[in-house]
This record gives structure tokens, C-alpha cells and sequence, in this order.
């Protein structure tokens, strides 16, 4: 029999750091290309993806990571701003070279004593930040994305008033479950209404307004016209930065009229939970403390490495009692050890990814104050870009106004400025937005997503994203607007 | 305002490679010391875990990280067989170091396209390797855990049966749906159904043989119980691989009573699915084939650092049939590549973290024969162990055999050998199995577990786990035996 392939490990990685240096993974400068974007028939020709029966050469080994890194997406870069995540904070990525290779879970003391206190601290840290009760009278856990942390809400919200579903199943009732989010809110809610055996049919979308906030009239509207049906509302999700226009919710309004009607209240902060750690805009989420329950996502807008999620839920060991199984082989209750330090059976999962690391180092290292300024600098940069779309000349905002950190816009050629916007001026417009984005991408300086807003009736438009990592200036606010213009002039030149 | 710190990346990353290699994280040698045991309390007194206003300086920082290694299990260690996974492969450790730093999700080509192809291959292979069509006929999906590719199968065969509950919900049933899984099976099950809306009560246990194996028969009374309750069994979970005694249960027989009664056959093969690398071994997950689902975790017994799971499922697009929402901000359609390339509509998760670079620099590094030799290693080292606790006095097998990489056993101290088997004999014997835990532990020299199988009136026994990584030796397996029988003595002087 062949000998397995024994290598030393140190020395693999030392490698490995060398490559990621020499192929600019970390350069944070503005000329690093995000992307050297090739089409999928492209990419497989150019590098050789196949597993085989035979293991490759060591040689072509580093030649294949070597590809990997050219061909992916450089999130590090100062001009990526296509998602709600952008680079990576230095200290969460420490964290997690540490988590990989400490390899653990988080589902016993036992197996994970430090992440376990690790994670205990973040989570009551967090509670604090978000204004909640302390432990025990609030729990918290973290899991695998924002999707996922918006399932245990509603998870909680339904156990809390028909704990015979845990047992019996939804089937038990007569009359549908129903549950109310906005217009504008994230499509997990419908997925997770999906798997959880809601049903998408009993997600009710609450009206917007043209800023993309819940109305609460329409909140209690809605409410009402269920309560009519005779079905039964249990959940609302209000979300403290919408997805397209980062748009906050009026979180007291809904709290108030969820403690009247008797409704879980969860806040789906995913994207706008970071701004709890800036003095200056932490008002903007006034009224999450009086919610039930909220699901934030740290490797968003905060720059943790990926997954970073946080759901938080205020009553007295409220995950365990709505999640515990007892599986005897797992949680014993005869070990040698304080069991109530497992945290396994909060869960859904049984293997639990060790995400609290990363977010601890952060923390620990930039201790709130650091991590509030890097929160600022982020917004100053909002503003900043804000004010420069404002006064350029064919850049046209969306909305006039942006509570968190996505700016919403369009980029108007100068070859139709001055013309009748009628509506195959439009189509227009929304097919330039395309092409821009394709040419930025093509040309691998920036990248910027582009996104219609259906119910409002609007078509394509540019979504800028700014997060914290890597910090963002005034510089490079005023690239991605040097660029479009930039690829805009050749798309007008082609409109001749 | 205060300059956010920003220090130069890969100085600080080759700082933390320095300490991982100083503080032996790395290292595979017999004397590795598995674990420094403390108590919860000791633990808090001896790490500072608060989370403060001000940051700490970068000297703390660094003894911050070094006592977050020295308290932590090294799972990397030859003598770590406590929990079903153990070290990682060393190319599985330099894809995540690859994956954390190039920080993106799996949701679109656009932000992955490196990764997407690479998912895609991995998915392709696994789907050879069990024996499934391939793709676009069958499909699958990297998930965090085994737990959640379990509640994919339940949703997929859900899907399958009432395509309804998607938009109507599980209320609208008038009867509840149920599912069948064995004794031995794995506790998620109960948690999907939860989660799911199936309810714990409509999840029958089949009866298992005495090594854990589900009895076909008892499987078809169960099924013929349902029905006559007027109920609807919906899903068969089949287990390749239990917890406590890796059984795994006769596949073939399952598919075909589950054919017949058109029932949606799920294998949670999280444990043993490693097998099929081996052609030796292979063959013990016969009928898998059959199946319309597929769980495996490759970080398990393979040793892909954590998490490695897949899901796969037979169905043309069964998976984007299932789970789409068609978010338009997200998956919009007039891309300028080709978008059936994106596979997040496939996920229930939106941002999905990357974890097939892992697998597949593992199997490309190594090839399916190098991964294959890792398995019969492991394999020809549980076989040596059982040799071993069947001749070594005072050992004795809770069951006489085993099919995967799992042995479970009781050590009998010497003063207690030739005693009549009292029930409080056993009594003494089950206590005796958590001192021995204890002490392993508290020396710090093996981790290996223990637990009750209740359902088979069987009270604590060790349980020794043999994973791939580190490749496990005769010597290796040994000292397990030796360190048993040490704190053993020690034990038997203080039952004098």
C-alpha cells in the first residue's frame, strides 16, 4: 500500500504566506485590480479544475493556487464595493487562521474551552451594545449567516407562542402561521418561511416608503387585515439596513405597535447592526432594544472575515429551551466538568464553526473606541461620496437620501443629459447601467453592483457599497467616480 | 477623530505563523499534549476575555493569542480521539488560509468565480464517487454541517411529495407528515423536524440490530403503523456511519422497501461516506447509489478542516427547484455572463461560505488513490485497535464488531475482574468509564470519550475515535491502550 503524502505543515504555510504576498492578495492600494474577470468557458480552459485517480505534481501545486488567487475577486481591495462585505479586518483574519488551525467546534466545553468563554464574552458584549438584557436573561449564538439567524427568529417567535409545534408540527394548526416584513427587506425571510413550513404565501409585505422604511401605518393595516382572515400574525421583521437602499425601519413605531398586537418583534440588522458601535449614528437604531430578537452580520459592513453572525433573542434561556434535543451521547450530564458551559444544544447545528474568534481578536485589539472610529470613517466616506454624486454633473442619486452605507445612482452619459426622459430614455439608462458595470468589471479597477428595485418600478441602477475594511477615503471615494466616467466615455462614444 | 489602526497584513500574519509554530500547533509527535485541562472558572482567572472600551497593546496581544493555543484542545495531535473528526490534512489547512484570505461567498460567479467552478468539480466527483448521475441530473451543495444537509434531504423530499407547503405552509396538510430514521441515527433529525414544521413526534424511530444497524424488517412495520394511523411517511433517513457505533444500516434492503412504498430514501452518511474513497472498503456502503439523498461530511473522518459538508441529490435542478426566490437584486437575470452559473438561489443561505477550496486542493493534492491510502491507514488501525482491545486483559467490546472507524469499549480495573456482574457492578463499571475520561484528560494525554447507548440499556462506555489526519499508526493506536491502563492503576489503587 502507498504511503500517505506526510509533509511538514509549517513549512507548506510558510509557503503559502509567501505566494499571497507575491500575488498582492493584502495591497490595499488603489491601482491593485479587483478583478481579471474571465467568462466561465474561459476560466475553465485557463486553469485545469479536474480531480483525478493521479495527485498532481508539488510544482504545479503552488502553479494552481497561483491561479486561484489571479482569477478570484481581490475583496481586499480599496475599490471593492459589490457586496455588503468588503475587505477583511488584519485582526479577524489573524482569528481565523487561528480558528482553521486550532480545528474545533463550539458544540462542548470540552472540545473548545477558550472559543466557548470566547464566545460567551462576544455575545454579552453584544447584548450590551444592542441594549438587551445580560445573560441569563438573554442569550445569544452565533451561526451561519444572516439567513440563518433570521430562521432562529422566527424559530423563536413560533416556539414562544405554540411550543406544541416543536412536537406535533405546523400541521397542528388549523390556520396558517403568518409573518409580516417590508417590501424592502431581505428574501431570506421568504426562504426561511419555506424550510420552516410557513410557507411564503403567509409572508406579508408591509409598504415602503420612497426611502425604502416600513410604514408603520401599513404595518397595522396589514395586521389587521390577517387578524380578519383569522390567521395568526406571530413575527414581524423589521430591518435595520435594507439590502438595496440600506434603509432603517422606524424601529420604535413597529416596537410599539408589536407590544400592543402581541407580535415578536425581530430586526434583521445584518447590514446596519455596525453602526451600534459609533457614538455618532448609533441613534439611527434607537427601538432595537425593544425588540424580541436580531440577527447582525460583523463581516459585513464591519469587515470580519466571513461568516461573522450574530442572533441575539432576550428571555431566560430562551435558545436551549426552544432548540435543547438531549441527545445522550453528546450532552452528558455526568462529565467531570460544569455542563451548563455546553453550548450545543442552543443549537441547530451540531458542529458549530468557531466564528467568535475572529470577532474577539477585532474587539480585543481596537477595543470599541477603534472599532467605532473605523465605523465613522466609514460613514464620513458615505457622505463624502454622497456629496460628490450630488454636485458632479450626469450623476443622478436614486433616493435624495441614504441612512447607512449603500448610495444608490445613475450615471447619465453626456450624449443624453439633455434629453426628454421618456421611457425609452429610461430602458436606456438601465441598459448603460449594465454596461457600465460590465466595463468596470472588464477592466478589473472597480467593482460596483447594479440592482432594479421592482416594486418601486425602477430599473437598473448603480449600488455603492462602502464598508470599513479596507478604510476608505476621500481618494478612493473619488476613483470609483473617476472610473465611471471613465468607462462612460467610451459606452458614449459608442451610443454616437 | 482617532486614525483607525491599520498595520501591514502580512507582517502581522507572519507573526501568528511564528507563534502557532512555537507553540506546537502543529505538531503530530506521541508526546503532544492534547489538551491543558481548566476548569471553566480557572480558565476565566487566567485569560483576560473582556471585551473593553480601550484597545490592548500589541505585547498583550500576543499573550492574548498564545493562551487562547495553550488552553485549547490540539485536535492536530495523534492522541485526539474524542469527537468524530480529528487533525486536519495539511492541504485542507492551506485551502481555508487561501479561503479566509481571499474573503468571498459562493452566491454568484461574479464574487467566486474561481470558487464556483471549484464547488462545481468537487460536486461532480462526488457525485461519481457515490454513484449518482451526473449533473444536470443530480446536483449538490457545500452547507455548514452535516445537520443542515440532513434538513436539505427533509425539505428536498418534502419538495418532492407537496410541492404546496413551499407557498402554503404544513398547516395546510390536514394530517402530519412523518419521517422514519433509526435508533442509532443522529439527533438532527429530531432538530430538522423542529425546525422544519414536521414535529418531533412525527419522527419514528426503527429498531436497530445490537451493532446499530436499522432491522429492515421492523422498518416496514413502522411504515405500515403510519399508514394506518393515516399519516404520511414522507422521508427515510438511512445512517451510513452512526455516532456511537458507526453503524451502517443495510442500504440496499432500505431502498428497495422504500422504492416500493415511494418513499424518499436520505442517507446521512456524515460519518462514513469517507469510505468511498477506499476500494477496499467501498463496498460497505453498498446501495447508496440507490438513494435520493446524499449527507456527507468530509471533515470528519477525512479530515478537511471544519466545515466540509455536501449535500447531494438525484433531480434535474432538483435543488434550484426546491429553494429559488429569484431575489431580483441579487440574482438578476441580464448579467453580462452566463448566469446559470450562480448558485445561490440553490442555497438556503445567501452568503455561503467558501469550503470546497479545502476538499479540492486535498484531493487534487493527493489524488482520489492518495485520499484512498489515508483510508485504509485509518482502517487497517481500527482493525489493529480491535485486535488489541480483544486480546489485552481487561478490555472488553460493548459489541463484537465494527464497520467503520468508531470502537466502542469498557476498561475493567483489575481488583474488579473476577467479580460477579452485579448490577452495581456495573454501576461501578459506568462510573468508572467517566473517571477514566477524567483523568485522560486532566493528564492531558489522550482524549477519547465516552457515553451511555440508552436505548440499548447500556450505561457508559469509551468510545475511540480513529480519523485520517494525523495518519494514525499501530504505535499511535498503542498509546491509547497504555494511557488507559496508567490512569487506570492509578484508579484501581484508590478503589482498594
Amino acid at each position: 500500500m502507498a504511503e500517505p503524502r506526510t509533509n511538514n505543515i509549517t513549512t507548506m504555510l510558510e509557503n503559502l504566506l509567501r505566494i499571497l504576498k507575491e500575488e498582492h492578495v493584502f495591497n490595499r492600494s488603489e491601482d491593485q485590480r479587483v478583478i481579471q474577470f474571465l467568462h466561465p468557458k474561459e476560466l475553465q480552459a485557463k486553469i485545469s479544475f479536474s480531480l483525478d485517480k493521479e495527485p498532481v505534481k508539488e510544482e504545479q501545486l503552488e502553479t494552481l493556487i497561483r491561479q486561484v488567487i489571479r482569477y478570484s475577486v481581490k475583496t481586499n481591495s480599496l475599490n471593492f464595493h459589490n457586496q455588503l462585505y468588503g475587505g477583511i479586518d488584519e485582526y479577524g483574519l489573524m482569528g481565523s487562521w487561528l480558528t482553521e488551525s486550532l480545528n474545533t467546534t463550539q458544540a462542548t466545553y470540552e472540545i473548545a474551552p477558550v472559543f466557548t468563554m470566547i464566545e460567551h464574552e462576544v455575545i454579552k458584549k453584544s447584548l450590551e451594545l444592542v441594549g438587551y438584557p445580560s445573560m441569563p436573561h438573554a442569550d445569544g449564538i452565533m451561526c451561519p449567516g444572516g439567513s440563518m439567524a433570521n430562521m432562529y427568529g422566527l424559530i423563536m417567535a413560533r416556539y414562544k407562542m405554540f411550543p406544541e409545534i416543536k412536537k406535533l408540527g405546523a400541521s397542528w394548526l388549523d390556520k396558517p402561521l403568518t409573518c409580516l416584513t417590508s417590501q424592502d427587506s431581505h428574501y431570506s425571510i421568504l426562504k426561511a418561511a419555506h424550510w420552516l413550513g410557513i410557507g411564503t404565501d403567509n409572508v406579508y409585505k408591509v409598504k415602503t416608503d420612497k426611502y425604502g422604511c416600513m410604514q408603520a401605518d401599513n404595518l397595522k393595516e396589514v395586521i389587521m387585515q390577517i387578524k380578519n382572515k383569522g390567521h395568526v400574525p406571530f413575527f414581524v421583521n423589521a430591518t435595520a439596513g435594507t439590502t438595496v437602499l440600506g434603509a432603517i425601519d422606524p424601529l420604535q413605531e413597529i416596537a410599539e405597535i408589536c407590544r400592543r398586537e402581541n407580535i415578536w418583534l425581530h430586526v434583521d440588522a445584518c447590514l446596519g447592526g455596525t453602526l451600534l458601535f459609533s457614538e455618532k449614528y448609533r441613534s439611527r437604531l434607537r427601538g432595537i432594544e425593544l425588540s424580541n430578537s436580531v440577527a447582525w452580520n460583523c463581516h459585513k459592513m464591519l469587515g470580519a472575515p466571513l461568516q461573522c453572525s450574530l442572533f441575539l433573542v432576550k428571555g431566560e434561556k430562551a435558545l436551549y429551551k426552544a432548540n435543547c434535543s438531549n441527545a445522550d451521547y453528546l450532552f452528558q450530564q455526568d462529565k467531570f466538568y460544569d455542563v451548563s458551559w455546553d453550548t450545543g444544544d442552543k443549537s441547530v447545528q451540531c458542529g458549530r464553526k468557531v466564528d467568535a474568534m475572529k470577532f474577539w481578536l477585532m474587539w480585543k485589539a481596537r477595543g470599541t473606541i477603534g472599532l467605532g472610529s473605523l465605523v465613522d470613517n466609514a460613514m464620513r466616506c458615505v457622505e463624502y461620496f454622497l456629496k460628490r454624486i450630488r454636485e458632479t454633473p450626469g450623476f443622478r442619486l436614486v433616493q435624495s437620501d441614504y441612512q447607512l452605507c449603500t448610495i444608490c445612482f445613475w450615471y447619465i452619459p453626456p450624449k443624453m443629459r439633455d434629453q426628454p426622459e421618456t421611457l425609452n430614455w429610461w430602458k436606456q439608462l438601465y441598459n448603460i447601467t449594465i454596461e457600465i458595470k460590465k466595463y468596470l468589471t472588464l477592466r478589473g479597477s472597480v467593482m460596483i453592483n447594479y440592482t432594479p428595485l421592482l416594486h418601486k418600478e425602477c430599473g437598473n441602477f448603480l449600488r455603492m457599497v462602502v464598508t470599513c475594511q479596507p478604510p476608505p477615503t476621500e481618494s478612493s471615494m473619488d476613483y470609483v467616480i473617476k472610473e465611471i466616467e471613465k468607462v462612460a466615455l467610451e459606452l458614449d462614444k459608442s451610443l454616437s
